[in-house]
């Protein structure tokens, strides 16, 4: 039998981390926290997390490290790193077989679901690695996630299609943005025709989320900020251009991001690039 | 109190056509249809239906006419035509207004759905033109679709939503195709990708019919032919450049179709564009 | 022995016709001409132009006709109809044939040029139909333009040659214009990248034309407006879409004609399309 | 005045490489030779090139050193670094500032040209960095082309230029393809139109050279082979994502060489982007 994850190690509190980390204390694990902005850290503190003053401190008391880089110097032989972030395939590839060498396991829980999806711990959860960790972790995710999905013992399978799925998502982004920009000149409210598209064809999550977004023109707070989505793009097409992937509309979608990149719109919510699409039809 | 439609003439009894007509005929209205190949009207007939020699001998009987064109000489007060096939908006203007001079009413009811839809009469009906006599249609299209939406008094507005729809549609295609070119060249499995993509962000209607059709390669037979869903594209961008509307991806997809049409595939799915991505990354 | 031409009707009058029509009484021919707005034609008639009150009025001195269109009911064996604004290749066929219904010959004689090479004299004309006749108009060409290019006996080949130069130089322009963004955010001068690229791999009319125009942002007086270069982008797209020829690049380009049309830059030289890519960079 | 400049290293004796160090030891020049495959060296050899067993070695009896890297370790006041090949300008940057520690001088000095203009001595040369050197190293660049432009003091922007120009080659390169397919579908030979392209509008060295190559399909030997062209490519998009610089149409030309790349045609020219459009275009 498999002891239980009692202990836990928390790296980078944003938008998404913090939500989360909280999600972990109320399912009564015992939560280290680092970030580096200290002040970020208080309020998961004040619901009975352990500080952290360095990214390895996390290490102390952990079982599963859950978050970025920088702690590999101190992994040990037990430890299950989460890494939750998106990063490049051939990056997890590397860190997995670091982590192997240490004895320690790496496993890639890619995540997706923007801040309140973090908050109300209904994250969608893309799991790749080791199988006797992936079974180990599964509390811990049911904390964070309505569902886990398993991609297999290879760690880059979650990074691969964690790019994937954001890539579908810019798509159907943009699709909107020049569906809504066409019916507009034509005559129909955006708002009407995101509702209609939303209660028949297009009844999921990514369109209920982002046709509203686009209709109102509501870029601001982001949930998914530009910067963010560009370095994952940028991601993205590294790997489709190492692997010889010609993906036009990939290509495309990088031109409006830059474009919005170029505007100072970096903080801004990445659906943003459905400005663009709006200035250049000159609505 | 208006009185209740009971006679439906019927023009055009292709893959979409001959399993609505059906339907009518099933929910006990009386049909009348008309089909170029006469031979593809003896399944209607067997059922009950009445044949009409022209597309203008639909309207002997009929109070409601569902169908393409070639009728307008000999409408009447009374009439009601329930244009259901994909034409341009400024099309749709048109004849609603030699309708109106008839004293007949020209209603656009555009419906998406493939023939499977069809045939379980769940297709979404997009509706638009004069009030009252929408409401006296609502019978009829219940019988041929699980919902009607909508979209006002102006016919046009039912066209331009179902171009933008098409294009939704094809642009979702495009994206799936490439994520799955991309997935598949770097180790995970088409199949399984677009399943957890249908089971997490993208649970609608269309990610489920295309991603299976997608990851099997399987353009035949077709649930929308390349053909028609080019000619809809033409429609789409005349419209767009009449309104002076930049829509990048809508013109993408416009090459990828066009390049498809190239290599005699018109009679395939149009998701056959996916197959273009594949050969593009030598997969 | 064939006869000289000595009467040329002319029709058009505008920043391309008007000086085209002085070079032809500069050498000698007579000439009568017609333009919609008559105050346009005091020009000419000052330097012996006679004035014709319709369009088919220039026939009734000319062997030759140059201009467009609305004059073939009148057309009589004998007369050349010199065809040089830009048409659809199947628009250039269909008066072919009616022409020679009629006993007369239909040329097409495209022109490339801007109004200083129309004024100079200098313009290049690409030639198709008729061999004879052909022969018989190069004393006429030779008034207008610097040299004449023969495309063979069928006159679409003029109009097809006429819209793939179209093509290739408003590449070159959006080619320009991204360049330019790019050495500029990077430190170097466009008018420097530009005077060096037209003094080396450069070295030729189209660059010299426009490198100054985009480095200068200079988009009035328009040498070619807009309107006219998006009129024959919708040509060139209409008949390469008919012959399905995937154009992704000319495809990319009427997204930036339409995206000027819509900021009302319509009459603004068509090289504005380099100030989007300045505006989409935030220089 | 200065002390004229006797011996050189040079580092890279490809395709490039080989026929400007024949130039130059006709030019009367002492050249030390290095190359990684030690049999292409012997070519030189034989005319008077003494051969170096490490790139380092160039440099004991060099005042110029033509070439790539790896030769810092042994720089030394009074050395120039004369670097012809294609880099990105933030590692042109960072170099300059590298030689400066030394007391060397780093100057980028990138060409245009195919073999055939490096065997005839006609390259274009690009020149940046210290004035005082670039005065030096004039007798050497006039041996190896037939003009220099100078592009001030900071060495990168050599390569900003360099970078700038291939992509308008490219672009030509793509532009001219989609016409050539397009006059072919529409009944006019490539052959031709390029002839008459070439002797009119654009008269140049870029489309005389590459207007015939496509016209045949002639994609092999390679004067440029794609695999370097592709890498040119991403330091042009790397370059231009970090500033911010939208270059849709560099971005369409990035998707074409990837199509090329996944097809293994790495070694061919890289004008066999060409070939995909015909294939698009099923010609």
């Amino acid at each position: 039998m498999m002891d239980k994850i009692k202990e836990i190690g928390f790296i980078g509190l944003g938008s998404m981390g913090e939500p989360m980390a909280k999600n972990l204390l109320k399912a009564g694990f015992g939560v280290t926290v680092y970030n580096r902005n200290k002040d970020k850290a208080q309020a998961c503190i004040a619901l009975g997390a352990k500080p952290a003053k360095h990214p390895c401190d996390v290490l102390k008391t952990a079982e599963v490290v859950n978050g970025p880089h920088g702690i590999s110097s101190s992994l040990r032989p037990g430890v299950i790193h989460l890494s939750m972030s998106t990063i490049a395939p051939a990056t997890s590839k590397k860190l997995d077989a670091e982590h192997k060498e240490k004895g320690a396991v790496y496993l890639a829980a890619t995540v997706s679901g923007r801040p309140a999806g973090a908050i109300a711990g209904t994250l969608w959860i893309f799991l790749a690695g080791e199988n006797k960790a992936k079974e180990k972790v599964k509390p811990v995710l049911d904390a964070l996630g309505k569902r886990t999905f398993d991609l297999g013992e290879e760690s880059p399978n979650a990074n691969v299609f964690k790019l994937a799925g954001n890539f579908l998502i810019l798509s159907s982004i943009q699709a909107l943005a020049e569906a809504f920009a066409f019916v507009e000149k034509n005559g129909l409210s955006p708002k009407q025709a995101g509702e209609i598209f939303t209660e028949s064809l297009f009844s999921c999550q990514i369109y209920h989320t982002y046709a509203p977004l686009l209709a109102e023109q509501r870029f601001e707070p982001a949930g998914f900020a530009l910067h963010l989505g560009f370095k994952d793009f940028r991601l993205l097409r590294a790997a489709a251009a190492e692997s010889f992937i010609p993906m036009p509309l990939a290509s495309l979608l990088h031109e409006q991001l830059l474009a919005c990149m170029a505007h100072g719109c970096e903080n801004m919510d990445w659906s943003v690039i459905g400005k663009l699409c709006r200035q250049n039809a000159n609505l």
